[in-house]
């Protein structure tokens, strides 16, 4: 048994399922090169050296996760319970190793390799919003402090038959301001930052790094592509190019300025608008959502009371220090 | 500065302010008898044997916080900020005392003390419906494992200028339920929990007490009251005997049964309406909407991706789990 069970107090998405099986922790990596019989078949991978699939030689590998949370080979299949609502867990998980090398980090692996991993990105939505019962794609990246279980550097892919709670309320939000003033709400928020100044981290041609006004945890900071485009999948090759220097610099910058907490990055990008439901649910989606990043810095000092989080670091001052530590 | 700023891209409310004074680790717990001239005045206490205020004799006895992050003295102000919306944090907060014996815990103390702690949380919210710039009221309780700093039982009172987040959406989808079906969603949650049966945990003349269908986390534990009301502050004597004893006995099943683990309470009630943004707002509250309390056991265990969350154990096991303990 394992199904989305839906809150009906809140319209929330909840996965039910029995507990996943821990993987046996492998004295070697099984994500570093000449491991790859370790782990499940590989999806993708970028391969300079013409090297066979499942070997070493790779730069990016992408493999399904081993006990995921969503699967691609289940139906899905929508029920009624009761008065209650389930949607069967049909999706994917995969997961994105970055680099070859064990020891690499946001910090330390440099602008290259982080725009091979930003195309692996983009590939991945491409491949996964082919298929029309995937409704919403999140991908996501955790950088922790070394100890953790499992180090090599990797990024998440999950995709679901619903839409991200998250999301769905960026967008409705962004759809009523649209509706109301016929301008994108990023837009005015990319112009009214560059007005203010005091939020803004770094700005580069094609992207502003910045605090949020109301950032829910210190140092939470989103990155804005200067242009509208409500998909990650349309980035340009100049603009992959400035992204990964410009993540270069601002991982380099927590880690040597900040005393490198850390930190959970997350894509926020139009939902699969190939899939049906979602078009008779949202019609079109274009001017009306951007797509940006989100950085939760310091995940673990997030802290509520109640619905209101309370942020003791000023965003304004937030900007301060990580312009600081950019230097 | 200390200011309420809304995201626009998520509605969502955040409390911006400066790092909070850290109260200095007292020697002698300034919650126990004896000791009430190291915390502020009192606001309001039991007193059975006619004591002063401010002296020992209590039974229940409620201060203000000292470093409120809401306050009843500032101005009640609402400003734009080029696009974005603040608001001053006016409010209240304030901590209930439980009980005068220092090592009371939910499990111990009692229904008899358990009892005055729920009048009292009535007799808050009351006093301060009757200011009218109070737009919503959250009373919540944590238990934490022996060692947390401060150990003396404490309920918080936290009283905001607009709606918590988690109330809203509540009182978005009831209300839409309501207007749909014209009945409560929370009633017919009753009807269909007691007919399923599978994750009813126990059963009183005046509460259902339910592992909720979509529950975010393992043993999260709703309880409902049987008749329809939308505020707390309507409970009756007898109701609030019956909780009291249910409280009791629930706490003892978490203690005894499923080894002591920390919990979340809080008080899901109707908000302000003698609050006129409120009656322009929402009009009237009371069919469609139904106070409760929720408990999330093992707050440390929620577990989300993106906005999913993800609980491994399945309600039903964890409402038997609950039963078993109970006994």
């Amino acid at each position: 048994m394992s199904e989305l069970r839906k809150d009906p107090t809140r319209a929330q998405w909840v996965l039910v399922r029995p507990r996943g099986a821990v993987a046996p922790d492998a004295g070697d990596c099984p994500f570093c090169p000449g491991n790859e019989a370790g782990t499940p078949p590989e999806i993708a991978a970028y391969r300079k050296d013409g090297s066979a699939p499942n070997s070493a030689g790779w730069q990016v590998r992408v493999i399904p996760e081993i006990d995921p949370y969503f699967r691609v080979e289940w139906d899905l299949v929508r029920e009624g319970v009761g008065m209650y609502d389930k949607v069967s867990p049909r999706g994917a998980g995969e997961l994105i190793i970055e680099s070859p090398a064990h020891e690499d980090t946001p910090a330390t692996m440099g602008s290259e390799k982080l725009e091979r991993v930003l195309w692996m990105y983009r590939d991945r939505l491409e491949d996964l919003k082919r298929d029309t019962k995937i409704r919403d794609i999140l991908v996501t990246r955790r950088h922790r402090k070394a100890g953790a279980r499992l180090r090599h550097p990797y990024s998440r892919v999950t995709a679901i038959p619903v839409i991200y709670d998250d999301l769905r309320r960026e967008l409705r939000e962004s759809r009523e301001y649209y509706q109301y003033k016929r301008r994108c709400l990023f837009c005015d928020i990319l112009r009214q930052e560059l007005s203010d100044h005091d939020r803004v981290v770094h700005l580069t041609p094609f992207f502003l790094t910045v605090v949020p006004y109301a950032a829910r945890s210190p140092f939470e900071t989103w990155i804005l592509p200067r242009q509208h485009a409500c998909a990650y999948e349309t980035l340009s090759a100049e603009a992959g190019a400035d992204l990964a220097r410009l993540l270069s610099g601002y991982f380099g910058a927590l880690a040597s300025g900040l005393g490198d907490p850390a930190f959970d990055l997350s894509l926020h990008t139009a939902p699969n608008i190939n899939s049906k439901i979602l078009q008779g649910e949202w019609g079109t989606i274009n001017d009306d959502y951007h797509w940006h990043l989100e950085i939760v810095v310091h995940p673990e000092r997030a802290n509520r009371v109640g619905g209101i989080f309370i942020n003791e670091t000023p965003p304004e001052e937030a900007a301060r220090r990580l312009r600081e530590a950019w230097r």
